[in-house]
């Protein structure tokens, strides 16, 4: 099957959860994380959540015989923690940080202070460009009411255009990361969809690991089974995906993640399991002249872009959820803010009379005065600052609506200009009269 | 001169300084801009400091049948201010944030939130696809002692990031739009010099505007003079940049500003003038086979890699300044963190020794322990919230002089691959021995 033209890339990916301090047996994880990076030697090792630039700069050192080229990106208050490391020379970097990542008041759940990114790295791998990315979403902390979710959706949006409209110039395109995504969840879809970009997992022919491919699972000793509750096996949400371009295809031909144990040590690399991927390059075969090939061809074209109108749909749905949330949040804290204000104003007014009326006596006792007044200056800044948030959450979920809806119309457009493909899926659409009317671009 | 297959574009550009109840004459101008634009019938108009959706979405009614696709980007507390109307069919829209945009303290300059950004539009014009920029970089406030300047490097650094990284797919490449740059500053050169844009200003035959093609002016009346020192006539900060391809040559064929006044009007559009150019594309013609031709060509391109080695170098130095000053603010907001701290501390220890030693006088009246403990309070949480932002600040100019660092070490890369070209300019490079010290890529 393999031609003599044949680049193979073995690309590796990982959520190190490496919380200094905080997560079990850490630096102990990082030595194995290292160790066995420097003997697997893969061509591409994506790490997420190396939290600690300590952390990334002792396993650089550690693979500088194995992976001389690395890229460790900065961002947030935390940092992204993404990091690269590549046999292959990296000629570029660029991080693109997502407009939207929690809230900076959940602190126990971290995610604003990590400025969750994805970064980008260009390199050569023979005579081919490489663009690779690595990236990690959100987290989801509850899936029944997932409070995250419109935030979660609008990073896999600006992940899609991201990657598609830096990739042009690229001959194969990698992703690695944690995206806090079940394979079917909307992001996901939007993502796969929108970029053309295929999963490690689904199209291997061989692959050995987690069933389902699952990648944070209950035999691992550092997950909790409570957490993973209804999914009692475990959930895949960390992914290698790729795609080829024109000139380059590309495919699986193998795949493999760790299975919460690593042999010869007492606990695994980390609570996520570790994914490797053994793809193939070729040259590009132009497909056999078929008698009916250009119309199916449109055909597959005309579906393809009715699949992604409707997930496009489905989403801009989701960013509407959220918008309607954060405009209410928005309001809420307005409230608050006028009341303290006016708690304010009455307590200045209460106190002022006896001051004009010269001697008469305080009507409430200082201490009282004090700590009320320290009280609504409190409610006053806090609620001025959650203003100002709610104001950037809306102006950014806002914008990525705006740009749904742009994209809706476009692709609807490109739709209407599939006439070759109409005999073949003209069971699928709708009668002209009603078309227009299905998804609106300027609703 | 202009061939058959030849497609004109006619590009406009505009700072509409759009604050609305502060700018003067606010509602007046815009109603001005909408109609001249209307008349003029531009093919794209990039619009920057719309500050207001009302404005922008009067704009966009009274230009429905002008421009009938338009974009308003999104983001900050404000809104970045940016809009693109457009003859030819927006396909799709992307923002990017720049990671620094001032300080928020900063309440009286305004540009943090304002969330400065770069958007970008894809469009169709004929067969042809164009990437079209616009963006409105920080301003400067005091170009003697610029606070501002590794900010707005590295918005500079981004932006040519941006569009070198997207625009690889695009026919033809146009960016407009308020730099805040002088012609020769640092960030407009690497802007340049990396993506290889071209000044209209600069590459017009024909020219009728500003002297010196100045865009913010002594005679425009919203101008005070005393801005403008020591620039008496005025200054250039508005560009209008383009680029083709390999398939598309592209040259500017006429360019002109307003001059401070319209006529029939009894003030300018704005506080700056608005630019217009005239792009014409052609498909290109490949370079007649000359006899020297390709070591030519390398000579070329070594040149510039050296100049690009050396603007990179500046604008690195540039960025650590900007990180030596972030790291002593964010000292500063510690230390002053740290000292509110022992205040509220020392001032508890001397309240509780009475309290301790039962019915003992209090040791100072409650109103100044009140005001105190308030005091110490409003210092923990300024200086907490302080140490967040500039934290936020290093990893930025941290990250981007990590990637210039990066782009040095693979620029030096390719110079070194230049051996053809050597011969040519051996002056211009050091000894074999000293090349690697001269900019050590891991430095």
């Amino acid at each position: 099957m393999a031609n003599t033209d044949s680049v193979s890339v073995r690309v590796f990916s990982l959520n190190c959860w490496g919380i200094r301090y905080l997560s079990k047996h850490c630096p102990q994880r990082y030595a194995m994380i290292g160790d066995m990076l420097c003997k697997e030697e893969h061509d591409l090792v994506l790490l997420q959540e190396v939290w600690s630039e300590k952390d990334y700069l002792s396993l650089k050192k550690k693979l500088s015989c194995s992976h001389p080229h690395s890229h460790y990106f900065k961002s947030g208050v935390i940092g992204s923690g993404l990091a690269i490391f590549s046999k292959h020379r990296i000629h570029d970097t660029f991080l693109y940080r997502y407009s939207l990542n929690g809230y900076p008041y959940m602190a126990h759940h971290g995610d604003w202070f990590g400025g969750k990114a994805v970064g980008m790295a260009v390199l050569s791998i023979g005579k081919l460009t490489a663009n690779v990315y690595v990236t990690h979403l959100h987290a989801e902390y509850c899936r029944e009411k997932d409070a995250y979710l419109p935030h979660r959706v609008v990073q896999a949006w600006e992940l899609q255009q991201f990657i598609r409209h830096t990739s042009a110039g690229a001959d194969v395109v990698i992703l690695g990361g944690d995206l806090n995504m079940h394979p079917q969840d909307l992001g996901n879809r939007l993502l796969r969809a929108y970029t053309g970009l295929r999963d490690s997992y689904s199209e291997t022919p061989k692959f050995d690991g987690c069933e389902d491919g699952m990648t944070l699972i209950a035999d691992n000793p550092f997950i909790s089974k409570k957490e993973l509750v209804p999914f009692e096996k475990g959930i895949r949400i960390d992914y290698i995906l790729f795609k080829g371009s024109s000139e380059m295809d590309i495919h699986c031909d193998y795949m493999s993640t760790t299975k919460g144990s690593v042999p010869d040590h007492p606990f695994p690399y980390s609570d996520h399991e570790a994914l490797t991927a053994e793809l193939r390059l070729d040259p590009h075969t132009p497909a056999e002249p078929g008698s009916d090939g250009q119309s199916k061809d449109q055909d597959c074209a005309a579906g393809k872009g009715a699949e992604l109108v409707d997930i496009l749909t489905e989403a801009r749905t989701e960013v509407k959820v959220g918008l309607h949330c954060a405009e209410r949040m928005r309001y809420t804290a307005t409230r608050t803010g006028v009341m303290g204000l006016a708690l304010l104003i009455l307590e200045l007014a209460i106190a002022a009379v006896p001051w004009l009326a010269l001697g008469a006596e305080q009507p409430f006792p200082r201490t009282s005065f004090y700590l009320l007044a320290a009280l609504c200056f409190a409610i006053l800044l806090t609620t001025f600052l959650l203003y100002i948030f709610y104001t950037m959450e809306l102006k950014s979920l806002q914008g990525a609506e705006d740009q749904m809806r742009l994209a809706i119309g476009s692709l609807q457009e490109k739709l209407r200009g599939f006439p070759l493909a109409q005999p073949h899926n003209a069971q699928r659409r709708p009668p002209e009269g009603q078309e227009p009317s299905a998804f609106d671009p300027e609703e």
